[in-house]
């Protein structure tokens, strides 16, 4: 017996697309409905395998034992109301945004069987044609449940996650918030105002440096709108934060203490070779 | 007959042991000297075969007809006079340094056959071990002679530099260094303060995007705070512009303006696209 029979998966892009793949390639879903408000995302979903069938309607949950909610942080909450007046009783709903707190707040009350999870797999592409199945495999799966989070729902979701080959992290939604304010939020951030403040004419010439540095600003921006809007509070101290050690490096250049400048670059190296 | 009969490089280091390699898999030089600070790391780059011999003192050059100077900016400025006493007539001597201003010009008035070249070709990683002979295969290469730069020197550095796959800028050096501390200097001043500004337990919780947006901050911090002590003024100039621009990301974001913060990652998006 397969681990889900019917799954609905909403949004059906780079995580919504490959979460179709992993679970076909596991064999844990017997039936993958794709539901995507673009329709011909959906469509080509359904034609390079990652689903069995699109779906026209929100209808298509009733019978679902798994719910996949990989659409943008605010469509998630919009769709919400309408999900759990349909959902039947157990079934286990997830999402897989990069903000916890405001989707966790208003869906765990809606939904007792809805387990907040943020698999960090993501990339500056995006869409079905860059989804790909082991993306999640040795990937970090955050999941934020609540007190009230239904146990089995919260067993169910864990057990997922590692058949897909992630390595689970619990904590609560606003740890994860403040957190990736810092790890995911602020280099998106730092790298959007790095390439916007280049001078077009001088872009290429450059190398590997800019082009890394600057890569995740090749970044959706709706989907980065939201997430940011979704997490301000957070960011925004995580940007002050910022913005003190780069005062700090620019006082140490001005007034030309190489001392100083050499202490904030040795600690900078030594803390990036702890990230591997 | 050999481009090169005896070719003297100053610094066994990633560039300097690259050039090594490269020189000799083209057979563009019949005998490589290699010169370090540190003895071992010239002895290496021998073992490893990037060079034929290393050398002792600087009198190795008086019969050179290429000197390659890959030591960190100062040490270049500060070797210069005594090189130029023994260097013979017409011998090619070429610096890979990041900034060119100070270089160009106190070489090219102590060295009329010397030309400032900058490969855009270096790394996070440094020293002989991570050198590889095709780093110069389709990187730039900028060449910044003075009005002053022998015609022979710069036409033997282009074809040089050809020989070893690169494609050849010209400019000024007054231009590269304000072109280089937007694309290069300020990435890495970026890079430094980001990691810096992240608490270090929540370094691991993070995926790609840190990863890339942090990976130079692994950067050698003797190096580069020579760097960016030579080229002060204009560093200090970019690090400004990208303040603005992160404080205008961070004001539509404190102000919930959507609108505007769509905008800016849009903008920021398509012009990554411009990079590649």
């Amino acid at each position: 017996m397969k681990m889900f029979n019917k799954v609905v998966i909403f949004g059906t892009g780079l995580i919504g697309g490959s979460m179709g793949f992993a679970l076909k390639r596991k064999g844990l879903a017997r039936q993958i409905i794709g539901f995507s408000r673009q329709k011909k995302n959906a469509e080509l979903a359904r034609r390079m395998g990652a689903i069995d069938r699109t779906a026209a309607s929100l209808d298509q949950v009733q019978d679902a034992d798994l719910v996949i909610l990989a659409a943008p942080v605010e469509a998630i909450i919009n769709i919400a109301p309408e999900l759990a007046k349909r959902l039947k009783k157990g079934c286990l709903v997830i999402d897989v945004a990069s903000t916890k707190e405001k989707i966790v707040s208003r869906l765990n009350k809606l939904i007792p069987d809805f387990v907040g999870c943020h698999p960090l797999a993501g990339s500056e592409k995006k869409g079905i044609s860059n989804a790909q199945m082991d993306i999640f495999t040795d990937s970090i799966c955050i999941i934020t449940p609540v007190s009230g989070t239904g146990k089995s729902a919260l067993k169910k979701a864990r057990s997922l996650w590692k058949k897909l080959g992630a390595h689970i992290l619990l904590m609560p939604a606003a740890r994860h918030d403040r957190i990736l304010a810092f790890t995911s939020h602020l280099p998106h951030t730092v790298a959007f105002s790095l390439i916007g403040s280049i001078p077009d004419k001088f872009l290429k010439i450059s190398s590997g440096g800019l082009a890394d540095t600057t890569r995740i600003a090749g970044s959706d921006e709706i989907l980065w709108s939201q997430i940011f809007l979704s997490n301000r509070k957070n960011l925004l101290s995580s940007i002050s934060s910022f913005q003190k050690k780069l005062a700090a490096f620019k006082s140490a250049l001005a007034n030309k203490n190489r001392k100083r400048l050499i202490k904030i670059l040795a600690a900078a190296r030594k803390k990036r070779g702890h990230l591997g």
